[in-house]
């Protein structure tokens, strides 16, 4: 007794489509809830994994199918031959997952030279018999016989025939064929075949279905089905399953119809019935765009039974399948049959919309609806839009200029300025700009600020324009490399189409496009309840929307979700995001501005520890406002405050004119400031007198900043607040760089809590973004009473690359697919994501209790915050925008490790 | 009864330092084989530690030291307090590891005002009794007693007493005051005891001897002790033992004497007696300097018996010993007392004659002699040196100017050029010169090679002017940073004195002195041996030791030696000092002089791939020609050869005048020029554009490259040499990389193969240079055949750093101990190493028989070759003039790893 290879359609059941592949487990539950489903059965995907491995059969397959035929004969009242009303049958393939277009279709199997009198005679319509026929040897011709062109260019044979019979005929497209012509045609297609290939087109029903088999398992193993696994990591060992079923036809008269349906709207996930149909169509006729296919709902009229029938259908699929369907129908005659359903394709506000009614209607727990929402999508809640109408015609009219890297999600549309500070003057007299720039830099940030989105030519992901923009929540596209930006003239130019200062550009940071003119924009509902209170929660349904999913989300997620953040105002927008604390504070965006700037050059052109120190003394009462501020803010809730980071160079003009200005500034020589620049010039700046370097060579820095952060966390405490300060240490690579600092901060605290007559409970730890630091956590965490990954820096030290100049590259290595994603944007779990694992495992075996975040930018990456909560990290911290997706995320780590659910893709 | 804690000499041995520590463990040796020792005990380190760590000694320690104190005056015949001939003792410390002066002695300890009667009567001599006794009231006063100044800078209260009786006396020196001065002195003293710490000075010896032991274990832990242990890593549980010793003296008249010899020359290593004396001296006398010490040989004359008696010591000492000693006798009253012996210290000369004359005379094994060298000292073999006379001469007249990293070892003279291009041309004509520059790039290569020497302001140990300069073998000081270079002037200054352009300037690549002047160098015999053949082998003696230790330690090491050379003439030099292949040949050194750098150019500027094939077809038969003479000279040695590293803008001239000649020469505008530098430009280029990602992008120069190792190795296997290329694709982060690049290899190489009719067998294999590739090595492994670690470049990415920049720093870092060495000269053994370690071992579970190498500079540095071995790597490869070190180095790893012997440092 051979194992069970064939299963009709009526022993299957949709969880089986790893035997059955996708579409075959699907046919057989329709079948099993009693859905109008042609009859047919699947040969498994065992047999097309020893097809592969062996190039024959298991044995007693044959009789296995031969079997399953005679069920499907007696099913059907028809048989293979029958010279009266033959059984017609489909041979598709079907694997686990969907691969469209990859592998091989047989359609109209059964008909030879006999069997076509029957057809004729059962529908009385030559001309769709002989058509049918035509369609029968080509496709057959194709796929199982590999009748194709000699060299790829040449055309196919079985259409340059057709194109010639149509000449002949003086006719314009296949339809105008009569029945004659398309029966000499299916002659002269036999013809071709033996031509081609030196066979004889087989009459026999059963050899047919036999080389039609064969093929389509063959086809699992064909170039671009391989290409295609390859691309999408589906592994050849799946195989996919034969299905065989009985033909129905949508095209025998007006009696007859087909379509394409989804159980609710796909595009705005609104409960409603929505899909297309065309009378007297194939399958193909609706999607291929040649016929305007009507609106489903029209259905009623043309075909009302059926109609009715749909809606229960529609109703039936989705309590069975428990998910939203896309389907495909046909009417013969008549009478509805199912050929197909899967989980349908949707956006992602559909995807959201649909998830929480589920819940609403019972249909599915809230753990499911997590898991069905891509932690990305929620961005869609978030981010203004370009109105629709107006984009579509901006496209339409070739307004799309350029592509970039979509940086910073949402629309923007402004008047183009080119440097920060036209930014901010064209700003303060009331105009909307966007910031066009080779990139940006520290100095631009009160530009960014002023500016509706950043429009830059150069830099990745992670580029300073992107980090700032996400956490400002700008529009940004970055590395748009077609831009040539020439700042004399200010014009930027894009393959000889010139934008000057002041024209209208709209960017949108969900695709990339650069577009002319002015898009309008809207502001998503979900921010004008939470951040602007111009909207009350229950008069926005996607607010709605947004507030559930992150309740639910709050329940199950066990990482807590902290922002990057340097302002009270962005500490403010954190916290309506669902903040639980601050786990980056940059202290570097504080020095600049008004006095800031000057008094830290002062610091920076310092000729010694003594000047310094003078400078420093300077900045200390205004570094103490800030985090006064900041402290306030966020209340009982803890702030990482990250210590000095970049090298000084940044905070100093690199410009003969700017140098000049900062000398008079500082009633110095406009060549001493050059000379200090040229001075602190670096061939790595990335690798170079930064981080806690610049500490351990000025102690006095790290003095300073400590002082401010304890003095404002005192100043804050004796108001009542329960304040919680981490200091961070950046850039530690080993043990005694961190404990150099940590004897720095905690001498200033002695002093400072003793001048203050009371104390704060506050931490010390580290960045852990340097490839040794986590090598060697073990030692680390001997001194550091908390870690932070800092992923940026450790990506590109990790991998040996510059986020600033990966772009020559980049782009050519995710086309070659040499690597699978930009690393600044998901985690590199491979790599990069060992040394955080090392990291976190050393750390805490040295300091169990060691408390550990990330907050580098891939803090707010759903697949990254999955792999956080997995290696056990205790936070994760990201951009005030992000937090949605990270709660969700987390969530849906935790749901997943709960391996409750077993829910696919 | 007590556990035993106090050793009469007679009871221990040299292998009893843990207890004894190295001074008391050598006293018991001697004394075991009989040579005069003055008799005493040592109390154990387990005493010390006890006391540590409760602040008391442990039950029974004091019956114990009043039993060895018994027996003590049993065989001295001497008794504590005795009025008529008192015992006097001194109390010591002796730790494990020799610690100078860092702690504490109590010398004539039993000295009061009963017993100094004694030691007036029994040597007739009061001036020496009260001498003794002024000199112990102070010790005693100061170690034991703490009497010191209250601030640090105020005058030591025992010295300024003193200097105040000779001023009352209207003497000079301590020698003219008389026996009632001292005497009064003595009193003074004391009462300066009681003024300063309020305590009576004790007159009861065994209180004395109470408190100095105490005092002496005390100072184990006293601050300068534990620093000093902190910086070379001494464990505090080591503990210091006590040694009471029987005084004796050596300057109770013209009929004693004192001295301090070693059984061998320790400059030279020379097996003759050498040693100094002084007659009627302590041992201080002879190290201070105030009275000029006799040679030990005229000894003869005044002590003729104790001289025979010293030859029969030495001959012992080495005998017992087993190594040079250094020891310190004294003759009291004409008889021979040994005071002390050691291993001696010795110049690296000295060490490597004195091991290999110890095997020649049986003495020691093979082993033994080879881990007595340390494997840098072969470089006083192999370097040019300074004339000493000259050069102390020169530090005499104040001419030292500088001091930089020592990057080249040897010294060298020349005249001071600016460029590479005044180098090449004034050794055109006959001139010495010194190439001076804020720092080298890969277009100065042909001055360097003209220059004597080269000395630059910026960069480090493994900058790129110390990189090629120790791959030539020429002298080099890098990261001078006080020079301040006038590239206009053609002058550099230091601290105000100026050099001008063709002035003499001498360079110690051993020290990193910079001298003003020309001193006299001489070339090293072993190369006039090896390399110019101007010397016959048995006409050198150093080559004669040279070559022995090297046949040694061919015999033990496991790990194969290659070398890093570029040219034909660098691989014969390597050849010569024993290379068994080339680990690393860099292609770009190839692309620079002549024409060769126009073909380059041109493949950069071209504007597509068609224009770069072009210019790559001239590059090919060059390249041909390079691999060519370097297969000659390697015979049937391994050669790997790196494809295309550097990132191209260091190809083209940064400035103006430069680029404008390129452009002449390619006929193309200098703007064409100047944009194709400004897009080149990255901000990191060290985490750029380079390696295989250049040959991923521009798929066309690896091919070029590949053609040429083939169709070369093809050639010289067509004259009979049996080649073996190993193709080398450099940064490599991801296995995708590397097989993109191993695919464009093997298609190049069917190529070649058909072309010729013929096939060489040739190896793909990566360097592992980003931490990313070790983290991944068993992916990579997979498409690798080979491994070499690019150290490197694989240190500054672990450890974020730039060798380009780190001089900001490092000086600091090395200087607060918060890196223990300079992580480019020695590997990182803690961080970078555990990336080495996973790195092997992920390669070698893919891929068994994984070759596995190393080919950083760190390659030839001792302690890295050892680590190399422990983790298992095939081969070193290191510039040619290292290959001595390593390959001594890989000996002794060999031996350590056997573990037969235990060898003291």
């Amino acid at each position: 007794m051979a194992d069970k290879y064939v299963y009709d359609f009526s022993e299957g059941n949709k969880d089986m489509r790893e035997l059955l592949g996708g579409k075959g487990a699907n046919l057989a539950e329709m079948t099993r809830i009693g859905l109008p489903v042609p009859p047919g059965f699947t040969i498994t995907t065992e047999v097309c994994n020893y097809y592969s491995a062996n190039g024959a059969y298991p044995e007693g397959v044959d009789a296995l199918i031969e079997t399953a035929l005679q069920q499907l004969e007696k099913n059907t009242g028809k048989s293979f031959g029958d010279p009266d009303d033959p059984l017609l049958v489909s041979v598709r393939s079907g694997a686990r997952a969907s691969m469209p277009g990859m592998m091989d279709t047989v359609l109209n199997l059964g008909l030879n030279d006999t069997t076509i009198q029957g057809v004729i005679k059962s529908t009385s319509n030559p001309r769709f018999a002989y058509d049918c026929y035509r369609r029968f040897v080509s496709m057959y011709g194709d796929v199982v016989l590999g009748c194709k062109p000699e060299n790829k260019d040449d055309p196919d044979p079985f259409e340059e025939r057709l194109d010639q019979m149509k000449k002949r005929r003086g006719v314009a497209v296949d339809t105008e064929l009569t029945a004659d012509d398309l029966k000499e045609l299916v002659a002269e297609f036999k013809q071709a075949v033996r031509d081609s290939v030196g066979k004889t087109f087989p009459e026999d029903p059963r050899e047919q279905l036999k080389g039609a088999i064969t093929a389509v398992f063959g086809s699992w193993m064909n170039d671009r089905a391989i290409a295609y696994r390859k691309m999408y990591s589906i592994p050849d060992t799946w195989g996919t399953a034969v299905n065989v079923q009985t033909m129905v036809y949508g095209n025998t008269g007006d009696e007859s119809g087909t379509g394409v349906a989804f159980t609710r709207n796909p595009a705005n996930g609104e409960n409603v019935f929505y899909g297309e149909f065309l009378v007297n169509a194939q399958g193909e006729d609706v999607v291929s765009g040649v016929r305007t296919p009507r609106q489903v709902i029209e259905l009623k009229d043309v075909f009302p039974e059926c109609y009715q029938q749909l809606l229960d259908v529609r109703q039936t699929l989705e309590r069975e399948m428990r998910d939203m369907q896309d389907f495909e129908f046909t009417i013969e005659r008549g009478r509805l049959y199912m050929l197909q359903t899967r989980n349908g394709k949707r956006t992602g506000l559909a995807a959201i919309r649909i998830a929480v009614d589920m819940v609403d209607e019972g249909l599915i727990s809230t753990d499911e609806a997590l898991m069905r929402i891509e932690p990305d999508q929620l961005n869609q809640l978030l981010r203004p839009v370009f109105s629709a109408t107006d984009r579509d015609q901006a496209v339409k009219d070739g307004k799309v200029l350029a592509r970039g890297l979509p940086a910073g999600p949402g629309a923007a549309a402004g008047r183009v300025v080119f440097s920060a500070a036209d930014a901010v003057a064209w700003a303060e007299r009331g105009e909307q700009v966007l910031l066009v720039r080779d990139f940006t830099s520290p100095e631009d940030i009160r530009g960014m600020d002023a500016a509706q989105g950043i429009l830059t030519a150069q830099g990745g992901m992670t580029s300073h324009a992107a980090l700032v923009a996400r956490q400002m929540g700008k529009v940004c596209i970055v590395g748009c490399s077609e831009l040539d930006i020439d700042m004399q003239a200010r014009t930027f130019a894009v393959d000889g189409t010139v934008v000057k200062e002041g024209d209208w550009v709209s960017i949108d940071g969900f695709t990339g496009e650069v577009l002319l003119g002015q898009i309008a924009t809207r502001p998503p509902e979900v921010l004008q309840v939470l951040l602007e209170g111009s909207m009350k929660p229950a008069d926005s349904e996607s607010y709605g929307y947004y507030s559930k999913i992150m309740g639910w989300a709050d329940e199950q997620r066990k990482l807590l979700v902290r922002t990057n953040a340097d302002q009270p105002d962005q500490a403010a927008n954190a916290i309506a995001f669902g903040a639980q604390g601050i786990g980056l504070c940059r202290t570097e965006h504080m020095f600049f501005g008004g006095d800031r700037i000057i008094a830290m050059r002062e610091m920076i052109l310092a000729g010694n520890q003594e000047e310094r120190e003078k400078a420093l003394a300077k900045l200390l009462p205004i570094q103490r406002g800030d985090f006064a501020g900041i402290f306030r803010v966020m209340k009982d809730l803890p702030v990482t405050i990250r210590t000095l980071d970049p090298p000084l160079h940044e905070f100093l003009p690199h410009d003969a004119e700017g140098q000049k200005e900062v000398a008079d500034q500082l009633g110095i020589s406009a060549d001493a400031v050059a000379a200090a620049v040229d001075d602190l010039h670096e061939n790595n700046p990335m690798l170079g007198l930064r981080g806690c370097r610049l500490g351990i060579l000025y102690p006095e820095i790290t003095k300073m900043q400590a002082r401010a952060i304890l003095e404002a966390a005192c100043d804050v405490k004796a108001e009542g607040v329960n304040v919680h300060p981490e200091i961070m240490i950046p850039l530690v690579g080993t043990r005694k760089e961190l404990a150099d600092q940590v004897d720095s901060v905690r001498a200033v605290a002695a002093e400072v809590f003793a001048e203050r007559g009371m104390s704060v409970a506050y931490m010390v730890g580290t960045m852990i973004e340097i490839p040794r630091a986590a090598l060697t956590a073990d030692k680390i965490a001997g001194v550091a009473e908390f870690f932070s990954f800092g992923t940026n820096d450790l990506t590109q030290m990790t991998y040996g690359i510059s986020r600033d100049d990966a772009g020559k590259f980049l782009p050519l290595y995710l086309k070659k697919k040499i690597w699978p994603a930009d690393p600044f944007a998901t985690l590199d779990q491979e790599g990069v994501g060992q040394l955080v694992d090392i990291g976190v495992r050393k750390g805490r075996e040295t300091r169990a209790d060691l408390k550990v975040g990330i907050c580098g930018e891939h803090g707010g990456d759903a697949e990254t915050v999955k792999f956080c909560h997995r290696v056990g990290m205790n936070y994760v911290s990201c951009s005030p925008f992000r937090l949605p997706v990270a709660r969700l995320a987390a969530a849906q780590a935790a749901i997943e490790e709960r391996g409750e659910l077993e829910l696919e893709k």
